[in-house]
């Protein structure tokens, strides 16, 4: 583990940009080198990294030169602009946009779910939608005892899926109303402060939006398997920056809440939040800033004879987005070799 | 329809009680007395009906002589304690509170649904928990074509839904939160401003809250049938005064999102709120002050052959309680049968 690494972040001051840079130096990434890239407007800035200021670069050709991994949070186009690119002078690419997720030749890893994906990479590797990350770290452990049937999903998702610029439109806006103000929305297409309405990503001929796709297709990706059937709803509502989701599991046999728990209690990436007494349970102000999808209501569906019901929440950016991009790269650094944990869930996904 | 009507309204000051005297004016039931009943600590105050200050009295056994129709929103325990007693004396009760609305000998009434129900009273009309009556709204009329066989709810509960007092307090907590300091939860058990939770009502040994086995219970009591298998999660978020509510919807033959929405169209108490361009679909923030239960993103589930996928939202005071509690009272006083829309509706049920 001495070897390091020459990192290059492309899209270094988005929020996901920031706190990739963050996770970074809290987890230690062994690092020779960083570069933060961003377009012409953020030349001139800098962002502190392990006491330093590092200056923001414009992105170019020559900036992928001598750099091993990219941790790519620009937005699609971005990627599908300078990916190949980057790959072609000798990077890998851990990319957080939809570009590549769909794209048989590029694996989509959740590193508690299938980490010998990221083995199989041709240059990029796909960093999965936000919702779909923290859905598939809580229902994997349980589908690779019993595999799930169906999942029927409902979320709750907080303002910064839509990036740093609408969570402070909410504050904005949310700002006005307690002021008597009406809410201005030039982000999102409506208010969301003391609001709340269906994502509005691009709905396909069926009548379902692009996250809600990304959520029934890249799950079924990550888990290996077309025979899950999924359906969701995602809804934006007026919370910061915490994901959360109500999810009706199907088995082909019925499940029992209390083995889920034990099983989830023990399952990597998963932290049990649940006292029945005091009807405290997950919250998206609680799962900020913390790495692990918090779950619980684990509940046997009485609506059904073999279901289970399961609420979750999880930091949108940090899970969500930039710790799953950094589990990548620390898989790829095979950091994975040095810490049990992930080497026994390795061996276990086997 | 000369005749006009002796009306109490026990609870007048609170959220639903000052909701159900605004709907009682603008209704323009047909009144010949209104006596305003809350606690000791409210009298002294009045509150304006029809250009007139009326006072508050305080509730005793003899504020419930001469009175034909009691609208009881007080709370469960308010309702166990007057209910018998303004029977006794000759009223009915159209009863807000949860207190009576599982007992066998009490109908339980949504207009749009159940009105022929009414009629079967004993003193007592149970008006449903505000979640269920609108779910019941936008699922009846498809029910009524093909029998639901499960339904999965998800929901999104506004402040309200706590009272007044929660509605403040989420104000309160959201001014403190963008001032830099800590919101302080008094009414509600946790912060709600930018945050969400489960609904915090007693939960039972499977783990479901109250809530939750009321849209269970009352749902299949409303729809007369114990076979509909339903399960919900309910969660409070951070908006003032409308629930919103996912629901998935399975039938057992295949049902068709065109026919779903035609019949939606033109079923009472639903309006369609569906632009896909613009990806505009109910929002709570619209459907406040608004008598009809929004419906849109009515979608066939790809998870399921026979399954359909709806999204509503409506206003917690007013559909999901004091309006549809005026309603029963208008079914009571039969301004049905002027009524050409509820005739029709009536005729139609049976």
């Amino acid at each position: 583990m001495s070897k390091s690494y020459r990192v290059a972040i492309l899209g270094a001051t988005g929020a996901v940009g920031t706190e990739l840079l963050e996770l970074l130096e809290i987890r230690n990434f062994p690092i020779a080198d960083l570069k933060l890239l961003a377009s012409e407007r953020s030349v001139g800035r800098s962002l502190r990294f392990k006491g330093e200021n590092l200056p923001i670069e414009a992105v170019s050709d020559r900036a992928f030169e001598n750099v091993d991994i990219v941790l790519a949070s620009a937005g699609g186009s971005t990627s599908k602009a300078w990916a190949a690119i980057a790959v072609e002078k000798g990077a890998v690419v851990i990319d957080n946009s939809s570009a590549f997720r769909m794209n048989p030749e590029v694996p989509l890893v959740v590193p508690e779910v299938n980490p010998e994906a990221a083995a199989n990479h041709q240059g990029i590797i796909a960093n999965p939608n936000c919702t779909t990350i923290l859905m598939a770290v809580a229902v994997w452990p349980l589908h690779k005892i019993k595999p799930v049937q169906r999942i029927v999903a409902a979320t709750y998702q907080s303002a910064s899926g839509a990036g740093a610029r609408a969570m402070a439109e909410v504050k904005r806006q949310t700002s006005a109303i307690l002021q008597g103000q009406p809410p201005v929305a030039e982000v999102l297409p409506y208010p969301l402060a003391f609001n709340l309405f269906p994502h509005n990503s691009p709905l396909n001929d069926l009548g379902y939006c692009e996250e809600e796709m990304k959520m029934v297709n890249e799950t079924r990706k990550i888990f290996g398997t077309q025979q899950i059937r999924i359906t969701a709803t995602c809804i934006r509502v007026p919370v910061l920056r915490a994901h959360s989701e109500a999810i009706n599991l199907e088995f082909e046999t019925p499940f029992s809440a209390k083995e889920a728990r034990e099983i989830l209690n023990s399952s990597p990436g998963v932290k049990l939040v649940e006292n029945w007494e005091t009807n405290y349970f997950p919250m998206p102000i609680e799962a900020t800033g913390k790495d692990e999808v918090l779950v619980g209501r684990i509940r046997q569906d009485i609506s059904h004879a073999c279901g289970l019901e399961l609420w979750l929440c999880g930091d949108q950016i940090r899970k969500g987005a930039a710790l799953n991009a950094v589990q990548i790269a620390e898989l790829l650094v095979e950091k994975i070799y040095s810490n049990h944990q992930l080497k026994l869930m390795f061996q276990a996904s086997h």
